[in-house]
């Protein structure tokens, strides 16, 4: 089944509100209820639920925790992925401690970072191995998955490394600046800014400044 | 001008991506090229771009200088917006430090939290007040928009909080909660494990795991 990304991301969301929901004790959702909560239209949750075969009952709405396992089967791993973080400065630990990255999908096997006062140490329980060290540690820890948290320019060296060490299929990056990867690695960006400047764009349609 | 939202999104990434093209002296660049670089249909971005009237020269593309200030013109702001970032941890640091929050859009005007050792304290130049003081220094330094990098459990109290002020129009949340406000003010999430999720649901469509 091919699914467009922009619906991954609305079945992420659909996701981590139906766990909320689930652990509030509530039983039912409507698609508007679903909708009103995430900013989301109410037909295009019920078009991307029906897309996977969940008919909400009229008048009723879903019920949480069928729709809950129904979507957490979908974007299930069939395993635990492997991961390593590149740039343990701030950014790095807030990822390692923030609560959306805790999951038993992937767990994070090593650091990597050039200063040496971080290498050789234990860090949130993972260890920081030089940056160098990289292919080789994710080789023998069965890495496929890199998060970058480096500065914009260093980001592209981190990628052409990843690419030689020949075991990385996927990067995941919050530098703020483009990446060119071989079509064989899977390159995602977080861009942590475009979200405000979005709001800020909508904002000046009001009153504002 | 009514805008969509992914539209929005898309022309920040244009404008960075042209910001970089601008500083490495490239005088044009293609919509494929364009596309390639930040991994969206040429076809998207010559759409998006006519949109706003740029129609780019077959077989050559466009000007990168008058595209970046064109761009620019949409996204401007009349004024520098003045924010308040409420939670300085780990990802209020990221933030404060990350070279994508260096704008001359916008001023981050004071620091919020409840931590008895970091409210007096001047960070980032920057000075941090206690939550409690927020609607009040908000009113005295303008501030209409809010970060927060707070716990889940702590976004909606502050979310209330903003309403409660009467001055705070927008909030961008980096809070792994779904949030609810009034319709007067615009909250925007920003979810920084959605991108982990998507790569790793793209990945497993390989080999993998």
């Amino acid at each position: 089944m091919r699914v467009a990304e922009p619906t991954v991301e609305r079945l992420v969301q659909y996701y981590r509100l139906l766990g909320q929901l689930r652990e509030e004790g509530r039983l039912v959702v409507s698609s508007q209820q679903m909708g009103e909560m995430l900013g989301i239209k109410a037909s295009q949750v019920r078009k991307d639920l029906s897309y996977f075969g969940e008919i909400g009952k009229r008048g009723v709405g879903y019920h949480v925790d069928r729709l809950y396992d129904h979507v957490s089967s979908i974007l299930s791993s069939p395993g635990v992925w492997r991961l390593g973080l590149v740039g343990v400065g701030h950014l790095g630990y807030a990822l390692l401690g923030h609560s959306a990255f805790r999951s038993d999908k992937f767990r994070i096997e090593a650091l990597f970072d050039v200063d040496p006062s971080k290498v050789g140490q234990v860090i949130n329980g993972v260890e920081c191995y030089h940056l160098d060290q990289m292919p080789q540690v994710a080789r023998e820890k069965g890495i496929e998955v890199l998060i970058l948290t480096v500065p914009g320019s260093s980001a592209q060296a981190c990628v052409d490394m990843a690419v030689k060490s020949g075991v990385i299929r996927g990067i995941l990056s919050f530098a703020p600046t483009p990446l060119v990867a071989q079509d064989d690695i899977l390159v995602y960006r977080v861009d942590i800014s475009v979200e405000l400047e979005k709001l800020l764009f909508f904002l000046k349609g009001g009153a504002g400044v």
